[in-house]
């Protein structure tokens, strides 16, 4: 299947996000919290940032889709982390993990690979998360939040870390790899200058999430759709910004006003392996 | 008491707030932090995100008015926001509960009933939080922070908080409805889209309380200006927007350059009852 | 050294920025992580909002330089500033102390007193926040984040901190000092708008952070760079905005396209004293 037949289900997944308007529990960190708002919010979809243990139980049964984000993360906020995270997967609701900057501490692989075992249905990371996490790389290598692999060299680690945990495995980058350790699809939409705004890849994990709300049967396509609205977003906005600030702003208008001739024109997306 | 003689108040409030430039105290979600911090910002008042329970005795009786929101609340906050609520009530200063998803669990609501027991000058909410909190609904209909009911519904519920609890209530929508349980009065200025921007109603109730802090005898009209004010800023920020993140921008620049005609042929306040 | 000599120092320090993209660990106020991310970013940096306490151990020691900012401080952020604190001084790296609203508590004042003994190589407030941290003022004379003195009239404050702690000591205003106790230096970019926009201080804190790591033995010089090229950034912005929020955008694009034309025309730094 090659861009033009992912065109359509590109189109399909986005307008059932703005129809249905999907309520996703993020649990996210302190940086990501008003872009991955506003990235729902434009999208269609319907954000609430409820990360008390002591809402879990009334609250996440009520979701279509929950997403887990560790980029600040503390040891008080992994038990709501790991509630949510198991009565989203024990109700059948699709959710999805950014393990963020996950090997700058034992501590925070170790929660990630328990977040792991709870079955979330996508895990997003950029090359060196994934890397990491799926055990090709030792601990320590990768600084910060920022990748030093290209999503390209991942591939071998994704496709690992897809067969072990039963999730859809995304790795952001240049191309955005998603596989579920036997197909390898690539996402050619996005632009480079992305990586200069904080929160954009936490963002595009929650938006996987929306999306995964409306197709839960089909992880794969979902978050490949997911990937290639947030890259044309990107593209439209780039072509209207002066740096970073301002291609954010435009990101979030682009991706609030997609229309359907735009979203065909530009998908790109194929088959990797 | 029509438009016209509503919007020399309108005016003469937001004057204030730019001399006086009140201090407030913001004890509101990690969502909204920025938006409220620039909102009072260009509106001419000083915020303050000053948190911990460990600050209140020395900090609060500095303040001019509080606000509290609770969108993203954990236990741990809850004392902090109801030592600062008791002193500023016992000092008599202007303070502002937002019940942000009030219902989203038992905790939250339960944690909202304590708080209006403390005496808030306005509580502010959409009209499922209104609903929810005037006990006009039972828990769990509403999803998340986005209301699924029109502001006009909540009526009889915010006269009946309001009568209960001896605050004026807000409730945001369409049409702004502000109450003390006798009259009941209606702002017609905002546009749709800020519903697709994250924290507009936090900003909002936080604008509200520094609009408090210069005329806390009359928390009626105070409020009403506050959601006049920030209705138009939002309007003219919708003539120059392409989608909700620009509009948060020109939103938040609309505020700040907001001059005396503008206001004056912008404000649209009836009385409904 | 008047302008014409800091200029070349001003642009080669923010050329070895954007080569290096020294790693900065923050930890800050929940208001300002998002600015403060992407104001590192845009100059070329990487930042991480790491501040687990859990995680200082593993990840301190690969950062290049440490940011500390007490704006929403509670008792359980201040072991996690102590010890990354504690561990950047011990091993050689350069970190920075914002003291943030320093005397709305005694609390936050006490906290900031035992960080100053943890051997910052700056310490960067507005005028109230160092006058207060300096003994000068007794404590409750400033409100909140905002400042109640001029620059200028924290010079001696200034040097006596500088002199007691053994830190360069940098006063944001309408005119930036920055001081090693005995050398003074002005910096005299900028635009007064930026004060209506919350985090900017924080985020210039930061940005000293990044510089200082591309030039950790030379403070005083790397902090004026750092001043002067936030200045610059926020002038450009100013031509471009029609008010607080259009400013910060173009502020952090105009920080991420400067050129050393730009910098090299816009410099305006002088001796003090």
């Amino acid at each position: 299947m090659e861009s033009k037949e992912w065109s359509s289900g590109v189109w399909t997944h986005l307008t059932a996000v703005r129809r249905q308007s999907p309520l996703v529990q993020c649990i996210t960190n302190f940086v990501s919290m008003d872009l991955v708002a506003n990235t729902l919010l434009s999208a269609g979809a319907s954000p609430a940032m409820v990360h008390s243990v002591a809402e879990v139980a009334d609250f996440t049964p009520h979701i279509h889709a929950l997403f887990v984000n560790v980029g600040t993360l503390t040891p008080d906020w992994l038990p709501s982390m790991k509630a949510a995270a198991e009565l989203a997967a024990q109700l059948g609701k699709p959710w999805v993990l950014d393990p963020a900057a996950v090997s700058c501490s034992g501590f925070r692989l170790k929660a990630c690979l328990e977040l792991v075992e709870l079955k979330p249905s996508v895990i997003k990371g950029n090359g060196s998360e994934i890397i990491a996490l799926s055990g090709s790389a030792s601990q320590g290598q990768t600084k910060g939040a920022d990748s030093s692999h290209e999503s390209t060299e991942a591939i071998e680690a994704a496709k690992s870390l897809a067969l072990s945990s039963g999730a859809v495995v995304a790795v952001s980058g240049a191309v955005d790899i998603v596989t579920d350790g036997k197909r390898v699809i690539g996402v050619h939409n996005g632009t480079k200058m992305m990586q200069r705004i904080t929160a954009t890849g936490c963002s595009l994990a929650g938006l996987v999430a929306a999306f995964l709300a409306v197709d839960p049967l089909q992880p794969l396509e979902a978050t490949v759709s997911a990937m290639s609205v947030f890259g044309i977003a990107g593209e439209l906005g780039e072509e209207l910004a002066n740096g970073p600030a301002s291609l954010k702003m435009h990101l979030i208008d682009s991706l609030y006003g997609l229309d359907e001739t735009t979203v065909l024109s530009r998908v790109r997306i194929t088959r990797l392996g």
